[in-house]
């Protein structure tokens, strides 16, 4: 593995892992006041447009990645669509 | 261009587009109390190693959908960082 290759996976784990604080803050607080609900379609989308594109290319990783992303979009999404209009 | 790769840049425009909305969101409410300021840390790290990798890669769609994420990335952070501790 090249250090191109590293930097890649180091990318992937950011952009992926990044997901896992606000999925945990999300569900801990309940507090959905600050998201955009169209944001987080869109990034559920994406995600699941980009694990298709992955399992099309044969790429492992793209699914992987984008596998776990949109499973933590989707329940941040179903938290922001199902909270009820309160302050948080 | 084949299907695959109309796929491939329907995510990346989902995906990359998605921080439209959270950035303008926060931009217009000052609202950032449910974001997660460690999440917004990786993922302006993250888009950061991305056009790194992008740039080694000599790869210009990579390049830009994160250089254009990684910049909305940095607006958000900053908000959430700057906000005051205020109810929102």
């Amino acid at each position: 593995m090249d250090y191109i290759q590293i930097l890649g996976l180091v990318a992937a784990f950011l952009t992926t892992g990044a997901n896992l604080p606000q999925t945990y803050k999300v569900i801990k607080t309940r507090s959905t006041k600050s998201l955009s609900a169209l944001s987080f379609s869109m990034l559920f989308l994406g995600s699941i447009t980009w694990v298709i594109y992955g399992i099309y290319r044969n790429d492992i990783p793209v699914m992987i990645a984008n596998g776990l992303a949109g499973s933590l979009h989707g329940i941040i999404l179903f938290m922001k669509l199902t909270a009820k209009n309160t302050k948080s």
